[in-house]
């Protein structure tokens, strides 16, 4: 049996800045990316959460992410931010950018930053939460990153990372509706785990080395993942590679160096677009939403993404995040 | 055999337009609809080109939409336009908002226009196509429509139309890239058509009238489409109904009239946002894309969406459209 222990949110905050600074990063950036980490586990999304936190202290010991960087901010309109992260965590800058970014969609109705030169940012939904929970804005948010896993529509080279969408809306009784997806049909670790198992992977997950489609996890592990959904999914990941690399300047996922290996910077980017519903659809868009809301409460099976997790993210508030005692130690064995 | 008879587009722009006229349109939207018909059916996109310029002219005798109806446009921002159809066709708006849109855009990065109480769009990467060929601009643009035909994910309701989702960027040696696509995971004619030939439905197509999924199109027939790529897909057709409904003020799926029967006007949703990449990415955004390019011109097998319905209206603007004599000669005797 795996031993769970419980720890307060401050505590983990505390234990993920101390990881991030004894491997190399400033204050600014490591009580930055912390937090996202923090917020992944207290919402149960572990992948991207303290495990993620010893992908990064790698990648500061490694040099593939300048720990120090200090991101250049640029306006180029009152509602255009432009955001170098300096091969830093994309985090600090959009932090640094979040609230201008939040004024000027407020006074405008949409407003856009564009982030390139970032490491990888993990977590994609929280820059989506954010604005829904805390400044009650419409987001929608694309990030891509090296290496490329997914070829594009028909193609077999890699050219996409597994490139995440995510869209933000705050949402009646709960703090946001917040969609946070990969691109991707199913995660390495998945085909890893069927390979081990000893079983099939469902069709359009995978090309083999050919590029022939595959269903033999062993074949898919020495050849590419395909994105969700066929040529619809792939034009999904082309999209999310166009507006986080195409529209920032960013590097494309294709020829961006690893999150995860060697020591050059991903130098990626990191796209959102924030838009204030009550300048686009009038004043009774509370009302509005809440009858959509309705609408949805009335099928009981209806699955409102991110809605759990917000859930989670309270729970964990008030009990402090369960985390596997082991990895616990680990984490504050990097500190 | 059918017969193919070849029109020049200048005259299939004159039959639209005469058809829409004398089926009530004013002059102003039967040129800006017509235009959106004669442009899909120049690029090869039959099923929105003239045979819906029939559901159309339908909808028009049925009054679900008002062929005179004059569009409210109003301007919270110097980047947001609200646009109300006034239960009108949706083109004549958002050609009225498109320089508007397009100016605004250029001078600050981005630039959003909602527009609600309209009819359904026919083709929208008919919006993102012009924006990036005319503007040099990217769009992002969502529709919805009536009536739901689509279940939420886990659902057995249906709450979305189709709910297309269009995206469009400048593209190196082309006039645009254009992805345009219906968030389900089949159309209903691909249902019937199976059913007619006796075959069985790939998994994941539709759900039977008790909320099952079935893979007998007989069964699908009477119940719900879904949407493409499982939850994740699911995801897509939910941002767009918030994109295009929750953003606009625009009726929901849900509850809109439908765009094909009764008399009452679908008063749907049409959002689109443009960016101008050389704010947001900076001067070598040219290059940068062209960069791109060429890493997808190395895989042979790569789709570029949109890239041959552009050949395809460029081939049709020299040599005509090549219609099918009976639709053609029922095109003409609509006007």
């Amino acid at each position: 049996m795996t031993d769970i222990v419980h720890v307060p949110l401050d505590n983990a905050a505390e234990a993920a800045e101390a990881a991030l600074t004894a491997h190399g990063c400033s204050a600014e950036h490591a009580a930055a990316t912390g937090r996202s980490i923090v917020t992944a586990e207290a919402e149960g999304n572990h992948a991207v959460g303290f495990l993620h936190l010893i992908d990064y202290c790698e990648a500061l010991d490694a040099g593939r992410v300048a720990g120090r960087a200090e991101p250049l901010i640029d306006h180029p309109s009152k509602v255009a931010l432009r955001v170098d992260a300096q091969q830093g965590f994309p985090h600090l800058g959009a932090d640094l950018a979040r609230d201008d970014l939040a004024a000027a969609a407020h006074r405008s109705g949409i407003a856009i930053m564009a982030l390139r030169n970032g490491y990888s940012c993990g977590a994609l939904g929280y820059f989506a939460r954010r604005l829904a929970e805390e400044h009650a804005l419409a987001a929608i948010v694309a990030a891509n990153a090296g290496p490329a896993v997914m070829p594009a529509s028909g193609g077999r080279t890699p050219v996409f990372c597994t490139n995440p969408l995510a869209f933000g809306l705050p949402w009646p009784g709960e703090g946001a509706l917040v969609i946070d997806q990969s691109s991707a049909a199913s995660a390495i670790v998945e085909i890893r785990k069927a390979a081990a198992e000893g079983r099939k992977l469902p069709e359009g997950w995978a090309l083999g080395p050919d590029g022939a489609p595959t269903t033999d996890p062993a074949t898919a592990l020495a050849g590419t993942l395909l994105p969700f959904g066929g040529a619809r999914g792939s034009n999904i990941a082309l999209m999310v590679e166009l507006l986080a690399a195409g529209l920032t300047g960013g590097n494309w996922s294709a020829v961006a160096p690893a999150f995860n290996a060697g020591s050059a910077s991903p130098g990626v980017g990191l796209l959102i677009i924030a838009i204030d519903p009550r300048v686009t659809g009038g004043d009774d868009f509370v009302r509005h939403i809440a009858d959509f809301a309705e609408i949805l409460a009335a099928d009981p099976g209806v699955h409102l993404p991110g809605v759990a997790r917000g859930h989670q993210a309270k729970a964990s508030a008030t009990h402090g995040i369960e985390i596997d005692a082991a990895l616990w130690q680990r984490i504050c064995a990097l500190a």
